[in-house]
């Protein structure tokens, strides 16, 4: 089979997903080898869902590497070009959606022996630390703008410009490392979606996955980690275009 | 608009300020998700948020990517020209006001759910372990000289020098590991402010900020990461320049 | 004498299983100085444990640095060549054994302080978290699987390919953060063996050595973490093949 | 003043302690910001201890960057050149106590309010976990034979050696992820020594630095992180030579 944007959108979105949704499952799961971890096991594990994510999105076709719907906007906005938006974001939702089925085969035997059905749906996708609408949208919006300003700080300038462009593999983990960043430095309040897809994917498989004892998939909550970070995006975006970025 | 090193120097210090402060929230305000993550987490955020913060420095026109006073003050000594001193002290203060500020905005539902108000303030700027003026003088001055030397140092020197100089990237991602390295190691007794705009400009925020119950901006103390860092600033310019470095 | 492929695995299997297993020791035997140091200490010492096997693997001779069974059969099926097969395999059940002894010496006044033969074995051999043999069955299989594919993308694709082939040094680096990854993710079910030479080798360790009250080297469970990750290696091979990458 | 290798290496050196040492005085001192962080922050502080302390040697005037007399030695057997082994061991050694001295200067308030002597001492010299002269010193020669093959395989190989030589920069990160490693794995029984100076000088310091209630400095295990060091780094340097690397 041929390999292609929407394949690679796929796969890769579907790897960040199967190792960031699963760093959260073996730190939130009862009896996983990583139970309690905390912030640090989570961030890292999610950063370097990143770069993994990124490194097969662009193996399997997709130079772009998106793996984030967000992303897949913020450039369309720069560019001038939303041909492509509609076939990366359906495969970055249909990735999305197998990478919290596979966290959800691999975890098999924990679910029944967690008995909270929070901790369970915290495995799929993100909900606020205190519940309010207004600063849980202006959390997602924010850390979602600086994840865009970031991507283009990081491929358009390196410290000794003269020396060119990033060598290549170091732009990946660069990029990983500015989700580590936004995680642990403003993930405290929303979970850091800053994902449309990451959050509502991993929520549609929570709802149609038998898990034991699931309780809700906390739809009311949903709209924030899709709305906002696609308003930071366009935001972003918009900014850079200001200064000509 | 044009970017500018005002611009750059404005803009990668309120990233700067932004991650490096919010990473302090996530893990001192109360229901966080990241509350009591310890040292490791506050740390490494702080290292990205100095990756990050050159990056986008960079991006928006200063190719020096200071976004720091002391750093500033340093290379003006030792290339002998204080023209631009003022203007890079301005943006970098700005920068981290408004840094500060969207880190108030980003965990506004937390403030009123942490009734310490010296964990607040944390949120800002740095206060000393155990307050005395001298050797908390000396430790910002050491910390400041080393960050100094540190820089030149992975400007200068590569481990193969036939190499050629550092790669695009790898720069602002080893400073960052120097600031990460002087935050474990010299960061104990007060808190590695390390940089002058980094602590005045968030004591302005807080004292003009509507905080609940926020308690004073020890203005007593705030001379101390402002002095201490220029004057190791200086010391460390005069200390390369007696090795022609 | 000559360095060669064969030395280059054994010794570089050797070191992979020194430093590994030396991280299980340290965090899980008593009285040592990183007693309880929790997920991220293992897996960060995993982590560079690759890093280090695979620079030494290169250094004695193995320009491949498979120092894995999984890899080896991996890269025969990619390439249609098994010819090295069982070289490889005996080189690196060999360095993973006397790595493990090395480790047994290293931490020789800790196995009689520490109770519990199940911590002893696991400085040793994996173990699953919920013993099911279908479900870590599939654990092991799915994180060989990501290995496997993560390894070829990191080497076939960088972010920005025209910068040409990843710098020297910086593709262990990628593949030790890849193992960081799956470990931090994957891990939590049955200890990421993702490595038949890396459970067996210092299984059979376990069996013949001198260890004080040390129970049980679970033989039963022995097969899984052998089987899976050579069938999840495979599958890998021809997932890969039918992208033609 | 010029630079110069016995320059480059004594400010070298005194970085890596003052980093290293100041990690430690971090995580066991009283009242610090640091306290009790754990293995994790001590293993990820003295990894960038000696990758700040490599950049410095070099930008000083020591193109080599030993900052350690066993990789002194080790090269001085490779190289069957012993001429510069004196010039270097004193460089080092003064450089090391240099170090403990700014250590002990910089945590001044911090010594009174720290009860345990064990504690203090910790803060410059290392000690055994469980004391046992054999096992002690052959964990510090394992640890040290591990660190000079290390080196030697970094300086040597790449994953894709095509590529031609490790860039700039990444070599010292590099040997700082190799000393993170050692101290993570195998660093759990004698707190990993594995440079003489590194434990010599700042035993001297403790010994004669007015310290408050400070206890003794163990002299009795200081031979064990000299000598074995020394030993382990002979031994590297000719199983290296049979191999003819």
């Amino acid at each position: 089979m041929q390999t292609s944007p929407f394949i690679g959108e796929l796969i890769g979105t579907l790897v960040l997903i199967l190792l960031g949704n699963g760093v959260v499952a073996n730190v939130v799961l009862k009896q996983t080898k990583g139970e309690n971890a905390g912030l640090m096991a989570i961030t890292t594990g999610w950063a370097f869902a990143v770069v993994m994510g990124v490194f097969t999105a662009n193996a399997f076709g997709s130079p772009d590497a998106h793996i984030n719907p967000a992303v897949t906007i913020a450039f369309a906005v720069l560019n001038q070009d939303f041909s492509q938006v509609g076939t990366y974001f359906l495969a970055q939702l249909m990735g999305a959606f197998l990478g919290a089925a596979l966290v959800w085969l691999h975890y098999l035997p924990h679910w029944k022996v967690t008995p909270e059905p929070g901790d369970k749906l915290a495995c799929f996708s993100t909900g606020p630390a205190i519940r309010a609408a207004g600063p849980n949208f202006i959390s997602e919006l924010l850390g979602t703008l600086l994840l865009i300003i970031g991507i283009v700080a990081i491929s358009k300038a390196g410290a000794i410009p003269e020396n060119g462009a990033i060598p290549s593999g170091l732009g990946p983990y660069l990029v990983g490392l500015l989700v580590w960043s936004i995680g642990l430095s403003l993930g405290g309040t929303t979970g850091y979606a800053i994902n449309p897809a990451r959050d509502l994917g991993p929520r549609l498989a929570h709802a149609v996955l038998p898990i034991p004892n699931k309780g809700t998939s906390d739809w009311r909550y949903a709209w924030i980690p899709v709305a906002a970070p696609l308003a930071g995006a366009v935001l972003a975006a918009l900014f850079l275009q200001f200064f000509s970025l």
